[in-house]
């Protein structure tokens, strides 16, 4: 395994990948070519138009980016892929797809046993936890499963948001919904804020960039990590 | 049909459905003992805790609570009930229980058809509409269908939270979120603010309540709505 699962495609104030440009560089080493998968689509936006957006955001790595849709071959698309990278978007609309044209399984075989590099943001990161239940997105399409690539063995909440003393709302606060999530799961739940990301290799899993992480777990108290803990452990 | 379907249970610096004092008193005049479904189960709590919290905002009314799950045959509890409440929490576990213990097709005949009082908040008004493609909850159990009582000839979005000019979090916006349903779905919905609430009756859907309310259709520029305006019309 060779991935980067990161919270956020995009951090206030900067552009689309921008503050991962170093990260990517020497994640994406020697690729010539990328496979986009452009799913999630967000906002709603066309899988050709997410593509160039993506195609734009690694353009300073000289990286052919190609969205998976142009392909006649799913399968094959991924079976050559030499990278490949998820963008963020609707979960549910993703994992959707990818149990449409059968991409499960191709997916952890090009992550997990060829190794290629991977990069995730937001739902592109969602999907490679256990499941896809603590996505924050609408269920705007009914997947046939929430289980998704289980490349890490925990489930990971991207765009962490914590409590605003100071709000009026009675919507349930982020940290609630995880402790809902714990009432029927027992899975662990990295709680990822715009601009981490988890580095995954054979030999740990890792928390970068310069904030630190919630971990949930079930019947515990939720506790901080600072940036370069493992997550090797976290069952 | 004789229901009242809010946004919110609570609102800002009062108690638990104080806000909804005046219109529970018409709403369930003459009722002596109403029929509590806790499933949503608002921060993993107990059905018995929720159904007590429940019995205590009703207290003024003089209305004797009793949950559901207090029942031996639940179809019986809702096909005999003078009134029912279903509380808010997490829409996916309370519309999971509701496929699991076969409870659709007698609600809808309850409200429908015996046209009983009923009340929903939250995700007890997510379940109205034609689907809960719409709630703001994580996906934490996974339910055999999205779609729910369809009491209501569109969807809800409870707790509707205006963008927050001054956020610097990349996570999608509430509208965002709609405009992405309405990529692949056409039912209008409504962004139910907290504090508002629709009264539906054979004769109308009306919005009750201080705030304006804000309307989502399929290709269209959302809109905002005066307290009072008809949804009757609204498909």
């Amino acid at each position: 395994m060779n991935a980067i699962i990161a919270s956020t495609s995009t951090i206030h104030g900067s552009e689309y990948l921008a503050y991962l440009q170093p990260t990517l560089k020497e994640h994406f080493n020697n690729i010539k070519e990328l496979i986009f998968i452009p799913f999630a689509r967000p906002g709603g936006i066309s899988h050709d138009v997410y593509t160039q957006k993506a195609q734009e955001g690694l353009a300073a790595l000289n990286i052919k980016v190609k969205g998976i849709h142009e392909f006649k071959n799913y399968t094959e698309a991924i079976t050559q892929a030499e990278a490949i990278f998820t963008g963020g978007g609707n979960t549910f609309v993703l994992l959707n797809q990818l149990y449409q044209h059968k991409l499960i399984a191709p997916l952890q075989d090009a992550i997990l046993n060829r190794k290629i590099p991977y990069l995730g943001t937001s739902a592109g990161s969602n999907i490679c936890g256990k499941n896809i239940k603590t996505t924050n997105d609408m269920p705007i399409v009914y997947p046939p499963s929430y289980d998704s690539l289980g490349i890490l063995p925990f489930n990971i909440n991207p765009h962490y948001l914590d409590p605003n003393p100071n709000s009026t709302h009675k919507g349930e606060t982020r940290e609630t919904r995880i402790k809902e999530f714990h009432a029927y799961n027992s899975t662990p739940v990295i709680g990822l804020r715009e601009g981490s990301w988890l580095k995954a290799t054979e030999k740990d899993i890792v928390l970068e960039g310069n904030l630190k992480a919630r971990v949930f777990k079930q019947g515990e108290i939720p506790y901080e990590v600072a940036p370069n803990t493992s997550f090797k452990n976290l069952k």
